[in-house]
């Protein structure tokens, strides 16, 4: 009879490489190593599949997912100018889903019935894994070794040892990292002191904005809410986020420090870096305030409100976000445009938007003579506008009533 | 019998002072001229008086409301982290109702049943006063000489020039601006063209962010939302915006250019100055997070974004206003704490927080050992927590759906 | 050079039948008389089309809109559940698009460039059929004789009689009353004394539900939010609505009596009777409650609140109630199933629910032994649920700040 | 050394009865056990109060908290026309908060460090209870017999006989259930098959609709929300809803069959009978249709959605309730004045209204000849209102698309 298998969600570091053999000693089972590239740099993707090999998996599953990331995680989340907490891109939280969708092909693949990932049992991350797995594929257990195997770093650094696995385990960074193609998530260590300002060595995507290089203007072209050309070069996805994260993290832009109220229910402190995302995010923003009506602007904010807490809290594949998804499609309708940027010292700035879908219209906005807008119109319209509060002004003063209002001095 | 009277909201520019004379001669009534100084700035407010009088003012009314209008319009702005489309902190839109106030209150001092203002027929302010000065006083009457007696722009120099009136006719700014403590607003010209890049003359209030002085480090302690102190030095909310507006603008924080969607339902492009506000802004924001409880700060966003459309929209004085503002008063009760802020370059950044009445508990957060927070908990909540994604993702699996959720291709 | 041409929404009755003439003389225009039957009953509609033109008509265009109505107009609002203020079904809310539609349809067919139609200057419709009417044709003009024209009751009878129109000035219905396949609205008259109760003569689609006959069990099929079949008889929208009228209106099911919001500020006492929407929603709701996921149903129901007051408000053609569309569109996936209803006495209860797509999941819910449910996680699960507000009553704890949770006698 | 103690919510019941010497023997702790009165009826306090002894509780600490539910829990939950999914009046989930404040106040005075509750592990109250006590004091360790401590029926039904307790142990109901003033709350048995209808059986608080006395007129008043005499008597929160259990539950008012959303992620089928509660909320909710200002009832209806899931879902003491309590509380500050409400046959009718301080405008709403409505500022309304949809539907033409607004046949 066949041992049971268990696809891993291997990143090819210490915790990752250990648990291959720890699960298998643990439960018997067989393990099957999965390495997906969102754009997390590093080794590459070939030496990683060597080691797992080498740390004993029974087969291993690479996959660059890069295109596919920036396209279908990346993207819809530009749609939604996802922000959490109004600050926070998701780069780890829209890494997840990806990720989980090629361990939930590989267990198909392989015949595993369980799936494990390297989470601890106090972030976020670990739901996102398990909600988003068993959201793909109801019938699918989950395990974290760290967290459900004991799988401690003192027992990791030992077990490897022991084992003579391919894998360094002096290094010991101060910090917990996790990168990829939308940004770069820094935590622990002094900075859960949250009066500790961050030190230079947290960043990597950035360069420090008090000392940048000269201004730097570019032209992004989207086609309904999709860079499609920088300067008038053509990008993919992929590509545009590459070159904003270059363009923009040399000027120092989307450096993010924040108190974070984790899905667990506790507040945690994190440190982001993602200068594409912000840089493409204002741009973003900007070409919606010219091309999106008015009421439908003010109620997407609330759904991309929603949308970036439920990416947060784990929720990719449920139900609510595929329809956000749609209401959000349906207003990327006329995003087009092109949106003149300046990145300079930490700054993404807007200074000007051309759109042929524009709802701006110079002939009505303009102060000049000329103008189509008819004056006239403004006292009926005020009359019913204001109506109600005239009719609860009137209550107001009948009840002796207005020193709520703040005019009990008139 | 006495004539009839009609207070006029008084700048002390060509327009109101030539709309002293103009609405006696086209209505018959004596004019009552209203200045009330909410920190635009300019000329001393007894010139001011004085000029009313000299152009024919049968009475001048004014105010020093700048105390008044940080304390009891800007603070709770602050408090719900005010900004319509996320970028524009209510500079104009804050001030009209005090000024409102006022007039209601010289309406009701010289006995006028009539309000008059300087406004065009296209803009938000003419709403916002009208629709302010019958929330507070229904029965009263409101006219713009501008949009209702024919009073253009033209007609205005030559009755000022006619009528030897003391005030400047030849100088023609290229913008329209309106400029208070919380902020200024610059619009029209060659703003209008909305590919333009708004020009250094434009900026008053900011320096250029490109070149600043050296970084600017500052602590701001609260008390249930509201500044108290700035590096240990105790202030008032009116002496913390103009701290700010100092320190912030000399680093070119609060430049902001956005295409906004008018009440009136156009759309135009607008350049704002707001240095202290939007520091404010971020610090409070940040002790929101460090204080405020995940669900009370998640439905906070939406009574926020609410809050800021109604005063948009010349609503301050409404009973919803009103309602929001319990709800908004009631979250800050714990919003106290410091927050160390570094100025630089365009820059407002946190860099620490500190707070008594914090949720942020270390001993939770934390990755150290010693932690308190209980991993073994994980399991049944994310089993629990992902229940209802897990089943409707049965569903899809029995339906042969999953292709919508992105993996028909597993 | 040929006279220009207005199209005119034509009811057949004495308003609309002299407005053709008194439009004629009042502008000059040649007139088309639309008549557009949305299942508002009465006379025939060849009857009206040729009183029309003996009014003096050049053209007449009439359309047979109810099966039009029923699925592109009523159906959405099922899905949506639609009722403004909890309790309108939008009767007369949903048949003005649709008569707006064929309005700018007859323009364009016969060159008109200007639409008129009956309302008053007090009510909804006007604004209803303008806003449409440009939002589908935004070149076209809009006119109101009675508004715009000064085209009293009694100048109608007095024109009727002069010119000897073929259209009874004598009955002088005390209500104003609109009716379609949705449902009938009545008001004004006694009824515009809030506290007078509605009397029977109010009442045409429902019998009194204190006499009522025998209860009537029926079983509704319906397939993605859209009712199929009733007690297995395949049905079109259009006779689901109708079949239900005659049904729930024989049980008096789907009276309404309400204080509502108007569009233009005011408050307004409507009647209405709606017995087949009435039971259609609360059908589609329950089945809503079996198979859609509850973070997608509590998001819904802001969605459908919104596209309520978004149709209430006339904006049925608006980018904002498009986008609402597609969200629900998708919620409605796998709203699949049966409904047993009882009609019976003004009630429409429903006694039992059965989906192949059901959420609900027996072996989930019993109590019974067997159950699939595993009772350990609950543990886990209100723990870090319950966080939040543990670690804010911690906080309410060191602060002394019970009692404003309502324990301060503890 | 004194032993450990432990309060226990107790009912009188078999289960709760074997808990107080089960806890003993897991745990080593006394029991003291807590009797709330929150209208249950059945057996008489002291009885309940005996028994406990009688099974070896150290203590009994009973309370009457009849007039504190009412006004404290089912007050606001009127105020917030609290309606989960729209149909449940939160019955059981008003009174575990204040059962849980009784449990708190005991354990404080007891010296107790961990509370007992009775239920299992798959439903909401659980959770509340858990939830509502550590949101009071959050050092309070809590227990479940039943889902923690292994104890089943068929266990305690063989402890009691064993132990000879004073309590039967035969009788076994086919339906859980629980009941108090504000309703009753009926589940499990053959009611897990959703599309079983409920039998007559199942039903106590409420005749049958079916066959209903004579109508019912009543008027009730409400101050500020709370309605404070029925029929000019004057009456307190307690004796209102008792009054209208018996009148409503007579005609056989406030039947609810529902498929629900829980807590812990699954759907179950309840039925629920608040005959006092739905009169006074259809009641209520007219008020305000007469007394509250437009957007101010547009945004309470989100509120009061939210606040009943929150209030559902257990957290009735965090601080989001609390600070939606302050916006809810707001805005009854005009709700006052008369509802004629007719009770017959299931039905709760109002048929009449009136107040001092209604927004209901006889004279802007008539269309009576003297309204004071000024027609004239229509156009201009319609003009600026309907003006970001007209510059969408140029756009739409602009790019041919309005086959997308259903306008492709035109």
């Amino acid at each position: 009879m066949s041992k049971p298998r268990v696809v891993l969600a291997y990143s090819g570091g210490l915790d990752t490489s250990v648990a291959i053999g720890w699960i298998g000693e643990q439960t018997g089972a067989e393990v099957i190593a999965v390495a997906v590239d969102v754009g997390q740099g590093g080794e590459d993707i070939e030496v990683i599949r060597q080691r797992a090999l080498d740390c004993g998996a029974v087969e291993a599953y690479i996959a660059d997912a890069r295109d596919e990331f920036a396209t279908d995680y990346c993207m819809p989340a530009l749609a939604a100018n996802a922000l959490y907490q109004k600050r926070y891109p998701l780069v780890s939280a829209l890494s997840r889903p990806v990720i989980a969708k090629h361990l939930v092909r590989a267990a198909r693949q392989f015949g595993a019935a369980t799936v494990a990932h390297g989470c601890t049992g106090k972030g976020n991350d670990q739901v996102r894994f398990e909600v988003s797995i068993t959201s793909l594929a109801p019938d699918l257990r989950c395990i974290a070794p760290v967290r459900d195997l004991a799988l401690t770093r003192d027992k990791a650094i030992d077990y490897a040892v022991a084992h003579s696995l391919p894998i360094e385990t002096t290094k010991a960074n101060p910090f917990s990292i996790d990168q990829n193609v939308w940004g770069r998530a820094i935590e622990t260590g002094y900075l859960e002191d949250i009066w500790n300002a961050p030190t230079k060595d947290v960043y990597n995507y950035t360069d420090d904005p008090a000392y940048p290089p000269l201004p730097d203007e570019l032209v992004i072209r989207f086609d309904k809410g999709v860079p499609v050309a920088i300067d008038d070069q053509p990008v993919t996805p992929l590509q545009a986020i590459t070159e904003l994260n270059r363009r923009a993290g040399a000027q120092g832009v989307g450096r993010i420090d924040l108190v974070e109220d984790r899905l667990v229910g506790i507040k945690s402190r994190e440190i982001y870096e993602a200068p594409g995302a912000i840089a493409l995010i204002a741009a973003h923003e900007e070409l919606e305030n010219v091309t999106i009506e008015r009421e439908q602007a003010r109620f997407k904010k609330q759904v991309d409100s929603r949308w970036a807490e439920l990416v947060y809290d784990g929720q990719w594949f449920s139900p609510l976000k595929h329809s956000l998804d749609q209401f959000i499609a349906d207003t990327q309708r006329y995003v087009s445009g092109e949106i003149r940027l300046v990145l300079h010292g930490g700054r993404a700035v807007v200074t000007g938007r051309r759109s042929a879908q524009a709802l701006y219209d110079f002939n009505l906005a303009t102060y000049e003579s000329g103008d189509t807008f008819d004056q006239a119109q403004a006292r009926g319209f005020i009359e019913i506008y204001g109506m109600t509060t005239k009719l609860a002004a009137f209550r107001a003063e009948r009840e002796g009533d207005g020193i709520d209002f703040g005019i009990g001095d008139l």
